[in-house]
Parts: C-alpha cells; sequence; structure tokens
C-alpha cells in the first residue's frame, strides 16, 4: 500500500471509468490535522464529504507528533500568558525568516491566527493557559506555550518583538498530538462525515480539461473508483518514509538519520499532485534535529567543526542547528563546555556520545583531532569577546555567552553521522493561498487542492522552521482548503 | 568545444597517461576576474602557473560584465565619500540576507574587503573617488560608488547599517568590466604567467588516491595531457548558457528569458569538478533582472500579479523583483502607477510594454483582466497605509510610499514571459574557505579548487544577491585559492 519508489502513478482518463462506484463533492485523502479541518469546513459548508484513508482509523503523523501548534498575533493562551503578541509581529518574524513565496497568504495566517486558535478550541482540542519558560524540543506534560523557533535568534530578533508561539495540545507523552487529534475525529464523526479506512488512493482521475475529478481507491478485496464532483484534496502527509525520494532530494541525510512520521507518510500524496501536473517546492527542505538542549546551560557551550571553527549560533532552534552540522566538512561538530556549565544533554533520541575530558584545550583540540591552534584560537576569540557579553561574528545573545575558561572541558561528539538526527522533510507541492494545488508556473489545477505534509511548508528549509509549523499552518489552510473546495468563501 | 550538455566528462587515470605534454604546479582553468586573481597569486608565491583559457585572449565574462565589485567594511572610497562602513556591518548584512553556508568565510571576506579593494588598486585595476546616489542597474559612465542590494530594504535595513558597496571601475558603457580586467591581464603577461589560448580543458586528471593532477587540454589541432603538481583550480565561469543545466535546475526561466554571459559560460567548469566527486550548491539559483527602475519615482508605483496582489516590495534590488515575479501565478505582474509618478521604465533590455491608461482604477482593473474587485481592494488597503507612510505588509521604505491617487492611471506588463529578463545563474561548485572543491559532505577534493562562477556564490538565490557579489567574492576568493593552491597561508 505504500511507494516505494518516486514512480509518479498514472493520471487516470475519467472517459475510461465506465462506471463510479461511489460519488461525492470532495474527497479529502488522509485524515491527519489537515484532512480532518479541510473535512469539517467543507462538510458544514454545504458539500457532501468523503474521507478516505490508508490507515485503519484517523489520525496520522498528527497523532504521533508532539502536538504542537504554531500560533500568534495575541491567541487566547498569549494573552491570558501575558504576551502582547500582534499579527504585524508574527508576520513580521515568518516573513524576515521564511522570505516566503506567498506573502499574502502568510499575512493572512498570521491575521487569522488568534481566530483560528479559537476555532481549534471551539472544536474541542485542549490547550491549558500555561506556559514553559524554559529550553525544551518537547514536553511530555500537559503545559501549552513554549517558544519553539528562532525568535529571539539573530538577526529575527531584531526585525521582530519575540513572543512564544509553540501552542502545545493538553496532552501527555512524546506523542501528544493524539489529544489533540481525538477532538477533530469525533467531531467528524458526530456530524456524519463518512470515511473509509484502510483504503488507499493509488491514482487521481482527471476529464479532458485537466480538472480532476475523481481518485482510484485499492481497498483490500477490491478495486474502486470515486467520482468528486467539486474537488479532491490531498491530506496524505510528507514523504519522509520514501527512501527514493529522500535519496534523490536530500541526499546528506545519510543511513544514520532517522525520519520522524508513520509508514503512510511514503510521499504518496506528492506523487499524486506531480500525475495531475502540480510543482512542488521546497523539496530540498529538512529539518534534522539531535538537540543540544536542554539542559538550557549547554548553549552556553560552543558548537564546531572538524575546522575548529564555529558555524552556528548555538541559541539557535535545534532544527537550525542541525541543519548547519549536516552541511559541515564530513559532517562532524562537537560541543565543546567547561566545568562551570558541563551537564549530560537530555535528549534521548540523538544519543550524543561524551567524547572525554581535559585539563587544557590544547590537550581537547589534540583529543578531537582539530587542526593544530585551530580550537585554541577559536576558544581565545570567543572567551575574550564573550567576557564582553558579544559575539560578532554569530551573535548569540548575551544570556548565553560566558567564556569557557573554567577547567577541565569537556566535548560531545554531536556529529551528523554519529549521533541519531531525527528529520522531517519540509517539501511539497506547491499551493495557493486556500490550498489549490499549483502547476509548476503557479497557475492553479482546477479540482485539486493540497493541504498539510503533503503541500510544501511555508519555511523553506529546516534553518527558518520552529516547532508546530506543521500542525499550525496544517489546520490553518486544511480549513481554507475544505470551503474553498465547497465553493464558499473563507470565514474564520 | 562548448559542453552542449549535460554530461559529466570522464575523469581520467593518472596511470593511464602515457607521458605529461606539459607540467607546471598550478593550473588555472579560465582567466577572468578570479582565475586572473589565482593566477598572480600563486605565481606571486612561488608557484609554476599555466592559465588555460578557451578564448583567444583573457578577459571572461568578467570582461563582459558592467564592472561592479561588491566590497566594503571601510573601503578607500567608501572613506572618501564619507561612509563610516565597517566589516561587522557588511557581515551583519551578508549574514542576513544570505544566511550562508561558511559564515566564517562570509566574515574574512568582510574582514578583508578594505585591503582586497587596496589590492585590486595596486594592479592597477582603476576605481574613481565619486558616487552615484540615484537607483541604477549599472552606469555608463565612471561613477564609482552606488548602492547595488537590498541594504535598504526591509528587513535587512533593521539588521545592519546601510551603505553603497557597489564599487564601479572607472570604464565606460555596458561592458565596463573590461576596464577592470586589462590591468589583471597585463599584470599576468608583465609578471610572466605563461597562458594557453584556445584551449579547453575537457577533462581532469586523478591520481588512485582521488586526487587531482593534471588535466586534459584540447586545442584546434591536437589533444594534449598537462601535469598539475599542486593543484588544478577551476575558474571558468558559470553554467548560464547550458540549455540542458538551464533545463535541469531552472524550469522556471522559460524561452523568453536570456542568459547574460559569453559562449563558454557553458558549465564546463561545473560538469569538471563533478567528474571529480565534488558536490554544488545553489544550482537553482538565479538573479532573473528586468528592472523596473530608473527612473527612482517608479518605485513609487505598486506591482501585482494575477490575483491583483502585492507581492514583494517595490524597493527591492531589481535582481530581488524579477526572481518574485518569476514564481507569481503565470508568472504574470504589472507596475502600476498613477498620472503623478508616470514615467517609462528606462530599461532597454526589458522592454516592458505600457498596457494603457486608464480614468478609474475599476477600469484598470478590468483592462488588466484581473478578479473583480481584486485591485480596487489592493489600491485602496496600499493607498490608505501609504497615506500614513506605512507599509504593514510588505514594509516598502517611507520615501517610495504615496498614495496612488491621481489618475489616469497606466500599467506596465512586466511579466515574466513578455518582458525580457536577463539572468545569472548562481549555483556551482561547493567550496571551502580558500576555494577547495569539496564532496557533497563537504570533504575537501586534493588538487581542486573551484573559484569565480564555477563555484556557488555567497548568495544561494536571487532575492538575496547584490550587484557585484560576482566580482567582488570571485576575485578575493581567487587569490584565496591561488595563495593556498601554492602552498601559502593567505595573507591580504
Amino acid at each position: 500500500m505504500t511507494a516505494a519508489t518516486d514512480r509518479v502513478p498514472d493520471l487516470l482518463d475519467a472517459a475510461a471509468i465506465g462506471q463510479w462506484d461511489r460519488e461525492c463533492d470532495v474527497l479529502v485523502i488522509g485524515q491527519g490535522v489537515a484532512g480532518s479541518c479541510a473535512a469539517l469546513e467543507a462538510h458544514r459548508a454545504g458539500a457532501e464529504v468523503l474521507i478516505v484513508e490508508r490507515a485503519s482509523g484517523g489520525g496520522g503523523a498528527s497523532a504521533m507528533s508532539s502536538g504542537i501548534y504554531y500560533l500568534g498575533g495575541g491567541t487566547a493562551v498569549q494573552k491570558a500568558m501575558g504576551y502582547d503578541d500582534t499579527p504585524d509581529e508574527m508576520a513580521n518574524f515568518i516573513m524576515a525568516s521564511c522570505d516566503p513565496l506567498d506573502p499574502q497568504a502568510v499575512r493572512q495566517f498570521c491575521d487569522d491566527s488568534p481566530a483560528h486558535f479559537d476555532w481549534l478550541e471551539e472544536q474541542g482540542v485542549p490547550f491549558e493557559r500555561t506556559e514553559f519558560k524554559g529550553k525544551a524540543v518537547y514536553l511530555l506534560d500537559t503545559t501549552c506555550l513554549m517558544s519553539t523557533g528562532n525568535e529571539k535568534v539573530w538577526p529575527y530578533k531584531l526585525v521582530a518583538r519575540p513572543a512564544p508561539r509553540g501552542h502545545k495540545v493538553a496532552g501527555e507523552g512524546e506523542n501528544a498530538g493524539h489529544a489533540g487529534m481525538a477532538p477533530l475525529l469525533a467531531r467528524c464523526e458526530a456530524e456524519g462525515i463518512p470515511a473509509m479506512y484502510d483504503s488507499a488512493v493509488t491514482a487521481l482521475v482527471a476529464d479532458a480539461s485537466g480538472r480532476v475529478v475523481g481518485v482510484r481507491v485499492k481497498q483490500s478485496d477490491r478495486t474502486i473508483h470515486v467520482k468528486a464532483r467539486r474537488a479532491v484534496i490531498i491530506a496524505a502527509g510528507s514523504y519522509n518514509m520514501n527512501r527514493d525520494m529522500i535519496a534523490k532530494n536530500l541526499p546528506l541525510l545519510g543511513e544514520t538519520s532517522e525520519p520522524l512520521g508513520i509508514p503512510s507518510n511514503d510521499g504518496m500524496g506528492v506523487l499524486l499532485g506531480l500525475s495531475a501536473g502540480a510543482g512542488t517546492s521546497a523539496m530540498d527542505g529538512v529539518i534534522p534535529t539531535g538537540s543540544i538542549y536542554p539542559p538550557a546551560q549547554l548553549i552556553k557551550g560552543i558548537v564546531v567543526n572538524k575546522r575548529g571553527e564555529r558555524f552556528v549560533t548555538e541559541d539557535s532552534y535545534h532544527g537550525r542547528l542541525g541543519n548547519f552540522v549536516m552541511e559541515q566538512p564530513d559532517q562532524k561538530a562537537w560541543l565543546i563546555l567547561d566545568s562551570e556549565i558541563f551537564a549530560y544533554p537530555e535528549n534521548p533520541f540523538a544519543r550524543h556520545q561524551l567524547v572525554d575530558g581535559w585539563e587544557t584545550i590544547e590537550e581537547m583540540e589534540a583529543g578531537l583531532g582539530l587542526p593544530t591552534g585551530s580550537l585554541v584560537k577559536t576558544m581565545a576569540e570567543y572567551n575574550t569577546a564573550a567576557a564582553e557579553g558579544k559575539d560578532p561574528v554569530l551573535h548569540k545573545s548575551a544570556e548565553w555567552l560566558k567564556p569557557l575558561d573554567q577547567p577541565p572541558y569537556a566535548a560531545f561528539d554531536i556529529s551528523f553521522d554519529r549521533s541519531t538526527y531525527l528529520y522531517i522533510t519540509l517539501g511539497g507541492l506547491k499551493t495557493g493561498p486556500n490550498g489549490e494545488c499549483l502547476t509548476p508556473r503557479a497557475e492553479p489545477i482546477p479540482g485539486l487542492y493540497a493541504v498539510g505534509a503533503s503541500a510544501a511548508h511555508i519555511p523553506r528549509n529546516g534553518k527558518a522552521y520552529a516547532s508546530g509549523m506543521s500542525l499550525g499552518p496544517g489546520s490553518y489552510f486544511g480549513r481554507r482548503a475544505g470551503r474553498h473546495a465547497a465553493g464558499a468563501n473563507w470565514a474564520t
């Protein structure tokens, strides 16, 4: 049932379909967060909706995720916790960090973000009025608000006033996302939106004009064709698990990094879009994460490459730092600490190994096999500037600056090919402000939409990503696509 | 003699070369600005240098260019014209706008930039102490200093103090670059650096360890093999003219845009590097330019797409604006003016066509075939904010804001497929701080360097480019590669 290769399926000709086995107005492929939101909005706008889901139930990768929604501009939680974030500040941050292809769509997302948060709560998605002020990659408890991106990192902090915009659903454990998906799935069921499970869409069907008018569905015992009178919405997740597509688009990921996702994140959504002439975007974008924090004090260390040089400010979002590590010589990097800040990284997945401890920087340099004098020079310059609260080249914020001058010294190997970096791909189908699939020349393809991780993310590389930039925009543009596909105007 | 396809040539085995026809220490492929600077530095560091150039004389695309070097940090010209630019500000601008893969190399370029300018003058490259304060794409006279990038554009203006960093050589006409190349070529000749002209390198030669040790050269009447005892430096220009590589990497360029370059910019430099296992970077980066200015007053107009929406701030560098136009629906865009600012774009190459004039915005909207109400809404919002000196979504600077409310109105068609956009590719071989060719995993390839447009530019897309970011870094990293290849430490 999964696409093992990057082969684009055939686009079927509607004229060759003898008889449709079933009909609907709007067919939604996949029932993760984007598909669920699309289905709900299309249904409420009066369309006859059908969900086709490969798994035996809804939830998708959204339910397996840590459950963080990137939202802001003054959400109820932000207000309750005392932040006066505005759509202007949120948009400025995304504009500056992502340089997005569609600034107007980004602006809409930011303007509508507080209302969209309210809508999610109205559906029963639970969010507490609580905040975590520390540095974490994900939270195991139900705390809601957290800084999850590069908002406080130079140069973005100069462009937009930082505010925490990660909104975690009130679920526990590593896969808290399910606590957000359960209410959405319950709504779909309560409102009578039909869903076919254990059903894989294996091809799109188009009419002579190129309009997408249906799909072919493979079930365990049969293959059927379903007509979609208005539109097909692809919400089938990312291509994280498609080895051929990964090898082609992200050759640097290598053998040791591991995809974060579920088996159906095999790129079939992207391949279906390609079959209908859709363009893609950001296919080489990825977040490889093997965070050095928590604990936060480790950010006061420095990260160096095989040349003994720093290459990224250590207070970056973990996906940004990981992206830079991936691109370093031989993908090698080390986290350097002194005794004052020494701690083990609390990252159970990355498994960063302690290399050793040394009494002098010279010994550490030799122990790590770095060029003679390189680390000595790097640390001398860093320490001199840090003592003045400065980092002239990479601009780490003053709160994380301190001279690393208290022996013994220690180094953790955070090399890309030694630690385990978990990755999320960011590329996907090119889409318009309502999730319309676009051709390479950005013209809408009639009858076809893509949302969630089947569509390209707003950030086109992991350096610009923030946790929650999948569920946040995924749910919002899912809703827009649902309404648009049903022929209704957008309203939050 | 040119690579018509994207076929990577074979890497020849040194053991199979019966006899070398010629030997040198450092072989430089191409005698544009990067190759000339590399040859001079390697020669002066004591290496026996040989230049192999396809044309009948030196100069390359550098001599055909408009002759702008992006340099700053307090050059002699900047100081003479009253600017107190610093390496910090220059580096901050490049860091924020380019998010470069190698921050330390960028920093070195900025720190050394004033001294590198002095070096260029010492070689005889002529620069006046003059400044052009207006908006231009290139200058026909000998004026030197000009703003050529996005320094004054949001958000970069918030991160680094803007300074003009385009340094044009004191030559006249569209191809002033020759005035900068002539002295460098004369120096090469005066110092006795041998050059073989009408000679195309068609393959690299490597030893059993993978070290590049020579090249195969095709001349009109024979094919010879030249041994390079220390290194081969690829300075053979961009892949602008290679149709296969363009189609593969930049499918959006289409049929109507035209490459800026010379026939030998056929990607052979990149292909030679690939043959030795080098990686590439930014191969999908391009500057398509069809500037709307001069005259500068046109920047007070707005640019809209087929949806009737603005998508990029109009005070952007022309390459940034063109890059956004390329990505718009159906690649369509119009420059909208009112009678107060009406003028014809003075861009002889782009040939932007005046569509028509209209008494009302509604008529203009209909005349351009835009969705009903779209342009009316866009202009109403723009005019209201502009009256207050604001542009909340796209942040055009106040000096370019004025309500467009003086009929009649006019529109120029600046669509990507209607106007003639001239393009420069930015992608190329992945290189280290001394121009070392790197594998995809960023490990140096022994004996191989790439500089100038055969290497990837610092800006990885046209949105981040500034005029002069080819000649400036090309000459600087050319020098570094020359010294490094000769076994000498870097010294400005």
